[in-house]
């Protein structure tokens, strides 16, 4: 397991400005928890491809997962790849255009997704997937099907190999500028949700109190 | 230039659900405008890897901008990359877990990056993206110098192949679901700006009204 301050990786090593940068577990499994997709970037026939997707956490493990079909999960269990989960926090705002920056917590992992396999596996990791997205759900769905279940590939990815870089606070301005006078600042960023949409047909009207818990 | 219906290249082409994808240019720019962060793609030293930065665009190309001595940005002439940018526009809540999905826009663009030389170009690249930012701020800041132009480097790269994936609507849930005593329908989410967070020493304590006009 990686300390806090020393890379499991050379390739995981952050270079540019590394003091924001960090190797803890903890950390990066709480980035994980509030991300709600994550970009993965792999090589397949010849070009490197970036393609977004549902992530959530169990363990040392982040999971994705999709139809058994996909050409992507396909690839990925036949390669290494990158992950890389990105939250932006807020713009920063300075006196110089040049020190304007973004507040961001971002996780890069490298290594190889595995595949969860069984049915009874299967089952529970897309249990905890729900829990992410609306926690308490799943026990209100119709129950899935063994045919559904058969026809989702979950794989996983061991966290092992990861740095979080990350941003917070304030500008930074050069000490010549600091009565510059225009506003000076941080405009926070989050995800938010909006009023819920109910479906026209949907037997129940009234939706759950909004379950986010991300960004 | 792409038509709204045929991929500019092979893989450019969206292989799985290609109803939900579209090649036209407007369209792609309009996903470019709304997103403030693009997850880069490029293979480096043996491994991929992927990075989020800061987008903005001008006319058919992409910009991101760095220091100049950023390893990445000197990776990124050197070979090809994958771009992506995505918004996520809603969580679609089905009545079985299967059906549950995602509302989202998701641009695809595969290419090369090349350097935007000369500091009358840099200084316009820049204005533009602080534009993006935070409208009309560009001059009321300290001026920019030459010595942070000749500093910072700013690439470009073409949109000509690119994609756009995208889903919208409720959820489509199997016809003897329909009557589920679940709650259906889409809770959307948005990037939201808080509060303004004026720093201790502005001089200017008044912050601008909130100038975000993405997600």
């Amino acid at each position: 397991m990686a300390t806090p301050n020393a890379a499991p990786s050379e390739r995981t090593r952050v270079r540019r400005l590394p003091e924001r940068a960090t190797y803890d577990a903890e950390a990066i499994a709480a980035v994980v928890d509030a991300a709600p997709l994550a970009h993965i970037g792999f090589a397949h026939e010849g070009s490197v491809h970036v393609i977004p997707t549902a992530v959530w956490r169990e363990g040392g493990h982040l999971y994705i997962h999709g139809a058994k079909a996909s050409r992507l999960l396909k690839a990925l269990v036949a390669s290494e790849c990158c992950v890389t989960l990105s939250l932006l926090d807020g713009l920063v705002m300075a006196r110089s255009a040049f020190h304007h920056s973004m507040n961001y917590r971002s996780v890069v992992v490298y290594g190889r997704f595995e595949t969860v396999d069984g049915t009874a596996a299967k089952f529970r990791s897309l249990q905890a997937f729900m829990e992410k997205l609306s926690p308490g759900r799943w026990n209100a769905l119709r129950p899935v099907s063994d045919k559904e279940l058969n026809a989702t590939t979950v794989l996983r990815l061991s966290l092992a190999e990861a740095s979080l870089k990350a941003r917070s606070g304030g500008p930074k301005d050069d000490d010549e500028d600091m009565a510059w006078p225009v506003w000076a600042g941080v405009l926070p960023l989050s995800l938010q949700a909006g009023a819920p949409q109910t479906d026209p047909q949907s037997v129940v009207r009234e939706a759950p109190s909004v379950p986010l818990r991300w960004g």
